[in-house]
């Protein structure tokens, strides 16, 4: 009984898409705060390769990926831009060589405009380059999604939202002296979609997906 | 209003303790199984020290913390014991020179008998034994909790059943040629609970609780 509780429970969270955002506020700040409070002790160091982000980062072992130890995982899980922003002088301060950004599809599933997005995107982006000028900054696209799973409800329907903001982080990655990275081509199915074998809910990844994505931007990493 | 609606699913599920159990088949399982897919992809190596265990290990950087490259990490929330069982063999199959092992809160929050618990983890760490006798085998004791926070429900009143497991880990330990490790001392007040500053929710650690944790068995990982 108490099991078909706590899936009822459980089911409209999901739907409510809390798992994958900042809708549960003390939640997501309780792990936030543990990961950067962690991440505090940790330094970054200028010949270190840091991958920023949300879950799909902070799910990764980079490390182990590429084989390059100086590889440091600074993803936490359900963040956004704006959370981002708010720790990143965690990374800049120990002016890295290069990082890699992978942030927003938390912020598309709360339904916020594409003006809205870029603008916080670009500020982020902004602040790096101004704290740390001396390190290369990777703009990787959102990923293409799968909603196909029907997992994430708050995800339905925000493919153009996705596509909207990638559009946007290219253009910024040219304002800003920033390269971007393209993951589609790695990840995307014909149809525009998540390959059904690169992940088991529409939106993270698998090992395999972990694979396309590291080797799509090896060389990104290693140049 | 949205919010509102959902806090209060979450809560409900916070008060059933399914966000640190396999309460939740579905969600524990679809993290369960990324991870693992990861995993299967990274082969562990003979002088590989791999960490293994739920979401305290899951959010550990231990390479950094202890300033070596050849620590994994092979965490994942939510995880039980008879979890880590069922994917040991990514671990022991690589023979790697050290396994340490930190798992069993979440199984006692799901209200399972010391003898239960004890059949259970002793079932697991010989069948380490037998994959890889090479191995040498830390079992960390569970860690103190802090009810104080209120934090974590279906751990409330379980402090005994923590000191209760730690005496089977302990005896498993020296029955099956492994080395246990007493946690206590590096995090544990002189009231028996989890010391507040090493936390923020009475059972994850911070970056202080990292640190404490991590320098208390260094002499372990480095010897």
């Amino acid at each position: 009984m108490n099991r078909i509780v706590i899936t009822a429970a459980i089911r409209a969270t999901i739907a409510a898409g809390a798992f994958i955002g900042a809708t549960v506020p003390v939640l997501a700040d309780e792990y936030w705060d543990q990961k950067t409070s962690l991440f505090s002790i940790l330094p970054i160091q200028s010949n270190d390769i840091v991958f920023v982000g949300n879950s799909i980062t902070d799910g990764g072992e980079f490390s182990e990926l590429f084989g390059i130890p100086n590889i440091k995982n600074r993803g936490i899980r359900s963040d956004v831009i704006t959370g981002v922003e708010k720790r990143i002088s965690q990374v800049t301060s120990g002016h890295p060589a290069k990082i890699f950004l992978l942030i927003g599809i938390n912020d598309i599933s709360h339904g916020l405009t594409t003006a809205k997005l870029a603008e916080r995107y670009e500020r982020l982006v902004k602040r790096i380059r101004e704290e740390s000028p001396e390190t290369k900054v990777y703009l990787q696209s959102i990923m293409p999604i799968n909603n196909d799973f029907g997992r994430y409800r708050n995800l339905k329907g925000k493919e153009n939202a996705v596509r909207a903001l990638n559009v946007e982080i290219e253009r910024i990655a040219k304002e800003q002296g920033a390269k971007f990275i393209d993951l589609w081509p790695y990840l995307a199915g014909a149809d525009g979609k998540l390959k059904k074998q690169f992940t088991n809910d529409g939106l993270h990844l698998n090992g395999q997906g972990y694979r396309a994505w590291t080797n799509g931007i090896r060389n990104d990493v290693k140049e």
